[in-house]
């Protein structure tokens, strides 16, 4: 794979973090490609992936916290561009959270890097020893 | 946007971390671009953004840390390229702590990447809703 | 340096995370790069590093958890590329532990990016004031 464009920006104040993202990939038609950030939110919620039910359980984290990390990448998940994203947060005392990113995530501020790769398309689809949406190949 | 130009090094022992960072991107002329990396610190300073009072609360913790990740940007500010970093640290139990890179960070050891972009510049100046240094377009 | 190619996919069930990403690297013949990514352990182990001692010591965080982020560079180490990691990872209520990746973190899921760099090597050797292997010239 090549990387075809990169994109550094900020995502509108207020936006949902993870609407947001999808939104700029499937409006840049970008099919293939990863994700990386710096910001903060009013409000986040992430998951963590209980490997035994096979369930996101979320958690919430109210008020104002600095996004020390995000990082993710985007595939193909129903016919159409799917960003999946970690999301790593920081509070007043410099204590640090996160999980999987849902949707709640309200944006303070955020500057995200998109960079687009060309290549064969990566597709999602149900994997029933994980209960995840993985692609089908693996790298080894 | 494309990316021109990667750069993967690093920096002294014994140097400011953000103090480094703006040397080298101010040095190899590097406008706009991103920034990646991790390394250990001897001692570290960061901020929390407090977004009623929209001030930048500094938190330290000294001591030899893990630097389990950084991550940011570079774009222009009062006409010279700067470098907006977040830093997320871990202790000897394991913990985690970070936040928004301020000077007095002192590196014991720092490998980082900056990939150079070329496009259309990102300037920050004043946004009177958040108190930052913003960027004045969005992605969206 | 430039970016001569960039890979995107994940890494086996089960696959040990250093001894995959080695195993990828040394496979793909990439021997200047960077690396990132997220997913899940089943097991992890990580270490601090004493900068007084310069010792590393071994954390073990049993049980599934999210790898919140993965960052880290390929170099040359004894004649190999050798892959250097930093890992942060997320427990069931959101609480954030990581350290430098070691053998013995086992695999549920994980989504890697390499950025294959071209440009003069950088060889790691044992430096005395740090106790660690690194490069022999810096960027400043």
């Amino acid at each position: 794979m090549k990387i075809k464009r990169s994109i550094l920006g900020q995502l509108p104040y207020g936006s949902d973090l993870l609407d947001a993202m999808t939104e700029l990939v499937q409006k840049e038609n970008i099919r293939l490609g990863r994700i990386s950030g710096i910001g903060a939110t009013t409000h986040a919620v992430v998951a963590f992936y209980d490997q035994n039910t096979k369930k996101y359980n979320p958690l919430e984290f109210p008020g104002g916290l600095e996004i020390l990390n995000l990082q993710g990448n985007v595939s193909m998940r129903d016919g159409k561009p799917f960003v999946h994203i970690h999301l790593i947060l920081g509070d007043p005392q410099g204590k640090v959270f996160g999980g999987h990113l849902l949707q709640g995530t309200k944006l303070f501020a955020c500057e995200v890097t998109v960079d687009e790769l060309e290549g064969d398309e990566l597709v999602r689809a149900h994997d029933d020893r994980t209960g995840l949406y993985l692609w089908k190949t693996c790298l080894l």
